[in-house]
């Protein structure tokens, strides 16, 4: 106790606190570490360590496992967005027409800041132990390289993979593992081998977009299933659509939903499939963010509470490893051996040097270490982002507060139009996306999904202060 | 003229006639070349030359350009397979369920004798230049090669083929080329884009097995359009089925057709696209063996013909360069738009990797080279395949003759049940592929195909040997 009647920790604590109202710390912003403001102020590091602790539980900084104390971002200026009640009360069709691939024509251009695109940066990726990888695999499988690798894919990838999945208590081995062309193709085969054109799909919304265009190209009708932002679908939503009409299949996103980040907790997970099961209904889920948690370790997908067999988990290393090697895998329970026909027919073979070198990868114990930096990057990344937000979207907006991997959706004032703030960033060289594409019915048209899958920097900074403007220029 | 009232080429050419006549040169085997015959007989050079040729003539031996005189496989002793008439009147659909997928599960053992793959041997194709292709990407593009490459592809490898294409008439640029995961998805994409369930799709017969496989995924009708062993698809049959109710697309094999090797002349593509122009109904071909002409130059497919932008060209470089690459591609004329689209969704972006692979291979020119060894690679394994045929299978055989390729197809004597061939063969180590794939009506049940991708070998000669034996043993 000193004489002010504060503990040193307390004095600590206000030297830090007095760091992050000044702005000399930002939201998202480490702060010195324990052994650094110990030698700094001259206490010892356990005061420091309790001085941390307080301000944690104060909600002014938090953990982040082996990496150290972060300034939070406050949830008060930055609330989550609403869901938005699916007014519709029937299966409707999807009508997009080109919309999406005009959109993305556009905002895939190389120029373009891409806040847009839910594309990891190059630079986070482990560009040397891939190519070291891919140069082995020239060299010492030269012939499997070069020659069809027929479905179900390379053996010891698929024996990766099982191992994996072992790891979350999903029980399966290397033989139901059906290796495709990234996750897309994984969704695409999942839908064609569940069901038929007609057929009505349950979609946890916001949605994927890719997954609604689908049901469109598939003649299928979808419902839509409201999803909190922070915890994902809501099961009584589901429960009464069920009630309404049979449904073919539910397709989910557990684990850090594109594009709302939500986590779905195991007690979720586990009625959903139970749902499901009920209605005899099949459950794909789209795991491609599963392996980007910030804290905590790997989240179990619903795979793991999977005890009829009628779980479809479709997954990929695009996210995480290599987008380009477009090495997905689906592992498809009951429904492989109709998946893994249906794979024949949409493209045959995966390529195999991109099978044999993430193989390799993931074998020589590569991936697991560097999970650990990419998780660190995205989760800085998304703090980052969210805190530009804070900083220059005007009132009234609000942004989920991901847990994982690197995709956030942002509510803006109501009747604000994305499209056009869409249109007017993409004049300013940004790409984002609008919220008109995550729904079949347009009611998310004041919503955006920004990604923050590459690296903060001033153009970024620059690019979210801009996008702020245009946001503040268009809300009513 | 010599004593004896003979020229002296004459006689040099009974030499090598007797040689053929004892069995000392076999069909399909080089001739001595003329500098090695003419020192051997002591004669000149232009003498042997006027006894090859007096040979060629009597049809004895053939000249292949660039490589010599060889034994020509007598059309005698091994006739043509013969059409065999479709009866259906009617759409029908396909019922396959799994069967392909069972015949190819066992016959893709890799200790199996592959007469029943369309693979090309990895021993014909440029590994070296395509290792180094793969390490100068790696090397060079890292950020390129590891990153989502969207549709439509790398673009100096859509340039490549482009070029390529206006070599044999083809007016397309770079931007109308589509780069798909090998041939296959340019197949089930031009299928998705042009038909939808319940439409009609002409198909030449025998027919590729996958586009039959398709039709019935996609809950599609076929008709089957008899296609001559030699010169391909009948456009009488075909007009006779335009007339009897419309169809969606007609899909055709114009190049060295699978299964039966035939090539169409300019003349019969040129009708068979004023056809489909007169129905307004789009042509897809499939050109994946186009390349691999044994003589003359690179045949002109449908395109070049194109005078509507309606037939869609699928290929890829899955025979001829590298099958594990999956590298494909697609010149889809007016549907090109709804081809990316639909691409996109079915798999969204191509492997990078091996696209820059195949685009600098393209570019460094080495891709010609190449052909000029694997078409005579290919050319003598057809030639010693048929050679075999005719020396073990039992009288009443029938055996394509292609011109280009390196499949074939051979018409068992009449009632022979291929299946039981397939099954036989299979518990021998040989994999060949039954008749009963090539058609919805099961109607080429005693016809087989056979693949010469692979050189020629003493295991190669033990195994044609074996499936005469099972053959013999099955005709009637």
């Amino acid at each position: 106790m000193q004489e002010d009647g504060k503990h040193l920790y307390e004095k600590v604590a206000e030297v830090v606190g007095n760091m992050v109202q000044t702005g000399t710390l930002r939201p998202g912003d480490k702060v010195p570490s324990l052994r650094a403001l110990s030698r700094k102020l001259k206490v010892s590091v356990a005061t420091v360590m309790q001085a941390y602790l307080l301000l944690e539980n104060r909600d002014l900084i938090e953990s982040r496992p082996q990496s150290g104390f972060y300034v939070k971002v406050s949830r008060d200026r930055l609330p989550a967005p609403r869901q938005k009640r699916n007014r519709s009360q029937t299966p409707r069709k999807v009508q997009f027409g080109n919309t999406v691939e005009t959109i993305f024509a556009l905002a895939n251009q190389s120029d373009v800041v891409p806040l847009g695109v839910a594309n990891p940066a190059p630079e986070l990726l482990p560009l040397h132990a891939l190519g070291r990888a891919v140069r082995e695999v020239m060299a010492r499988e030269t012939d499997h390289a070069i020659s069809y690798d027929f479905p179900p894919g390379v053996p010891e990838l698929r024996r990766q993979i099982a191992l994996r999945s072992a790891d979350i208590g999903v029980d399966v081995d290397a033989d139901e593992v059906l290796i495709t062309n990234g996750a897309t193709e994984g969704l695409m085969i999942a839908l064609q081998s569940v069901a038929k054109a007609g057929d009505v799909i349950a979609v946890a919304a916001p949605a994927y977009f890719t997954v609604l265009q689908m049901i469109e190209k598939l003649g299928m009708l979808v419902v839509e299933v409201e999803s909190d932002p922070d915890t994902g679908v809501d099961l009584d939503a589901l429960s009464d659509w069920f009630e309404r009409q049979p449904i073919a299949a539910v397709v989910v996103w557990a684990n850090f939903a594109n594009p709302t980040g939500a986590l779905m907790s195991d007690d979720n997970k586990a009625a959903l499939v139970a749902l499901c099961n009920q209605h005899d209904t099949p459950l794909i889920e789209d795991d491609v963010m599963g392996d980007l948690a910030f804290n905590g370790g790997r989240p179990r997908n619903c795979k793991a509470f999977d005890t009829r067999d009628t779980v479809i988990t479709v997954s990929s290393f695009s996210k995480t490893l290599a987008p380009g090697f477009r090495v997905g895998w689906t592992l498809g329970g009951h429904y492989h051996a109709a998946m893994m026909q249906q794979k024949q027919l949409n493209s045959s073979a995966t390529s195999s040097i991109t099978q044999l070198a993430t193989a390799r990868f993931l074998k020589h114990g590569h991936y697991d270490r560097h999970l650990i930096r990419l998780r660190r990057a995205y989760q800085s990344q998304v703090q980052q982002l969210r805190f530009g937000i804070a900083e220059h979207f005007p009132p009234g907006t609000r942004v989920s507060d991901p847990s994982g991997g690197f995709v956030m959706w942002v509510e803006l004032p109501a009747q604000t139009d994305s499209q056009l703030v869409y249109e007017k960033a993409l004049r300013s060289g940004i790409s984002v996306t609008p919220g008109l594409l995550f729904s079949s019915t347009g009611r998310y048209n004041n919503y955006l999904r920004l990604c923050a899958g590459h690296p903060w920097s001033d153009t970024m900074q620059d690019a979210i202060k801009t996008l702020g403007r245009i946001v503040t220029r268009l809300a009513p």
